[in-house]
């Protein structure tokens, strides 16, 4: 990253070794936010707790609000419960949401404890939200003006209020009961003369969304529409607060994550890859690897049943991992296609119809050259025989794994499962059953074996 | 999604079939952009024109922005000069650079000739970076600042020049020859006095980009800083324009897609799932799927060296499936799991061999569990010899497996290669290369087959 004050960070950690705070102070003030947070996360416990006490108090708590979850709470079990209080009355709403989360259940509790009378009523309200809601997201900070004002004492408001909120690009439109009206954006104010009132600058075009509104359809509403923000309401059209790009960015970030990992048939983990426990990594991949063990003894109990088959024709076997890895992968691009597509709202659930004839056209050609390569190494290794039948398997299972693994996310939809969760390996499994009874059925019909 | 002003496409659609255009007007200067391009998208060429002739200026530019790459080309060919060359004034240089790139080229050098000299030059220069780049992504339009100006005029400056840049929640300060000095958010600007200068609110504190940085890097940017704008400075520090966050939202959505669809050995689709043509989704599709075919044949290879111990215990093929399917879904998961963590900047590649060895811890516990399970199984179904080396094997297979899994995105990237290309199907056929050999080599050796 080419950013331009260069972040010298051992240069840092050696004025922290010499324990030259004079000279550390103007130097860390210089650097942004996220940088500061890395730097504490390599020093001790003790060395941490005197460089955070040297940031200027609006610096701390944005700095705190980058560090990782355990790490806040190495932290916040070193300072008094002064400076803790002074904390979270900077930390900005959707932070201290976020902190009270990860925390365990007695620290949070310690916590509400310190908070103004207010700002705990605001912490139990946007706690009070379900998990992974627009609620829990939210922040209150944001700037509201009446329809009625003027606009030029509307932007006083502005200057006044705006210090305080997430902001103020947008600036939103309340009536007296606090009723959602309109979100305007500043520049409208900027451009009307100061003596019209709001109500004449308002256009009724907006975006809103509830509360309770799963934070997946707020990441979708930020695609959509590029909005910095989103206003939000309760049941009532009451507005109650502002979602902002940044955190739904780490939403779509993490859905991302969840996605690519049930993909893999792992169960989605909740801390980095570098900060999960292998205990943790194991439950997170065992569950699925074991059932797949069971899928799998299907395609051992079709390949015993076929015994006679392989018996009298051992050659067969050697195509069999080519030819059910071919169903398999065909199979698993098909998924990963389909989930993309339905993750990012390109598909809905009704196209399954369409897809599934598309996908029928795709997967025949693809079939077809994959039996003409496969045709033509079986006759050079084995016989004409073996070639058509090999042949004609590869059209057959490339047609078939394509398709489960088209309909597979639409199926586990239309149950109440995540289409993410049609993962390759289970698609691969699946196509591994179908692949060896078409394989065998096919030969033992055309050599002739019955 | 919870829209307040119900967007009704039915009646809009009603009101184009019966040509009553006033009444359609009102309604569609309510509608969010999004909402009016997918109306267009749904009429006939000869409707889309009228009612995109209806649309007030300042919104048919947006709402152009907002249609897919052949629409825009439509919908173009049904302008006249004069009209083409106002829209494409009014398009933000950003967009615009997006339309460049996505019409045919000839198209192309027919809308450069309809720009205007200022227009045109900066076209040419953001056509001039490299594709991927920030530069590509960049806008011109935003509010720069002198440090030696009085805060009272820079906000008089910033009302001026605010209603046609992109973001006013970030002023740029730069000096006489515009070279870039710093990022001050707006709220500074409130704050202060207006007799101080722009210099007392300096504080240093600041990212920047590259013209030619990778996107990929802003994007990285945008998640660590969480700010709405970034500046970019070309190789003499002059400062050359913007790259906005609703930008970089649909580069980082655009970068998961490509990692979803290489993660299945698809290559990435340029266009959305529904849009692709068939053609195009077998040609992304079946290089990967040929070139495993020849992966696979060494599976085939593996199998007939040891034709001799399967014909005297053909039980041994029942459990191949399952062997070897785990250890490519173990593999898989591995995979899967580090890809994304590079991705997401947790993992970088100098962590290999950390890496490697948790993976190792891992996959023991889960081989093991693993190996219990399907020896209890062999035992029941076939005999304790048999039970014995499976068990042996699925310890020995899903350990091969994640590990090949783990390293080969690091292998990858070490040649250069996207370590996303380290896709599922990939892993699964090296690991049942691994696993076929692995298996008879302990059959034969541990049933004395030799």
């Amino acid at each position: 990253m080419s950013t331009l004050p260069l972040i010298d960070r051992q240069e840092a950690i050696d004025l922290v070794a010499e324990q030259r705070w004079a000279d550390l102070r103007p130097l860390l003030a210089r650097w942004p936010e996220p940088e500061i947070a890395d730097l504490l996360a390599e020093l001790t416990p003790a060395e941490q707790v005197v460089v955070f006490r040297l940031l200027p108090r609006f610096l701390s708590s944005d700095v705190f609000a980058h560090l990782e979850g355990d790490e806040q709470n190495d932290l916040l079990s070193q300072l008094n419960s002064e400076e803790t209080r002074q904390l979270l009355a900077n930390l900005s709403p959707d932070d201290r949401t976020q902190l009270f989360e990860e925390l365990p259940g007695q620290a949070t509790q310690k916590l509400l404890n310190l908070l103004s009378p207010e700002d705990l009523r605001e912490a139990r309200q946007l706690l009070g939200y379900p998990e992974e809601s627009v609620g829990r997201l939210m922040t209150p900070d944001y700037v509201a003006v009446r329809p009625e004002w003027m606009i030029g004492y509307a932007l006083e408001h502005i200057r006044a209020r705006g210090r305080d909120s997430e902001t103020v690009n947008i600036i939103y439109v309340t009536d007296a009961q606090w009723r959602f009206v309109d979100a305007v954006e500043l520049r409208r104010f900027i451009l009307h003369p100061p003596h019209e009132t709001v109500s004449q600058i308002v256009d009724d075009n907006y975006v809103v969304l509830s509360a309770f509104d799963d934070r997946e359809k707020a990441v979708q509403a930020l695609r959509r529409y590029d909005l910095p923000a989103l206003p939000v309401i309760d049941s009532q059209g009451v507005m109650i607060g502002i979602v902002t790009f940044d955190d739904l960015l780490d939403v779509a970030d993490e859905e991302a994550t969840e996605d690519f990992h049930k993909g893999a048939a792992v169960a989605p983990l909740k801390t980095s890859y570098p900060d999960a426990k292998i205990y943790e990594l194991v439950k997170k991949r065992a569950p699925w690897l074991v059932t797949l063990i069971f899928v799998n003894i299907f395609s051992g109990a079709a390949i015993a049943a076929f015994e006679d088959t392989i018996a009298a024709v051992v050659a067969l076997v050697f195509f069999l991992p080519l030819l059910i890895g071919s169903s398999g992968n065909a199979g698993a691009q098909a998924a990963t296609l389909m989930v993309r597509a339905l993750a990012m709202g390109e598909v809905q659930l009704r196209d399954w119809g369409r897809l599934f004839s598309k996908e029928l056209f795709v997967s025949g050609l693809l079939g077809l050259s994959m039996a003409i390569v496969v045709c033509a190494l079986a006759l050079v290794r084995v016989s004409p025989e073996v070639a058509m039948v090999v042949a004609l398997t590869m059209f057959v299972v490339v047609i078939v794994g394509s398709l489960i693994g088209t309909l597979m996310p639409f199926v586990l939809s239309r149950f109440g499962f995540d289409p993410a969760t049609a993962s390759g390996p289970l698609i691969t499994s699946l196509a591994d059953i179908a692949g060896v009874l078409i394989y065998f059925s096919l030969a033992t019909w055309l050599l002739g074996l019955l």
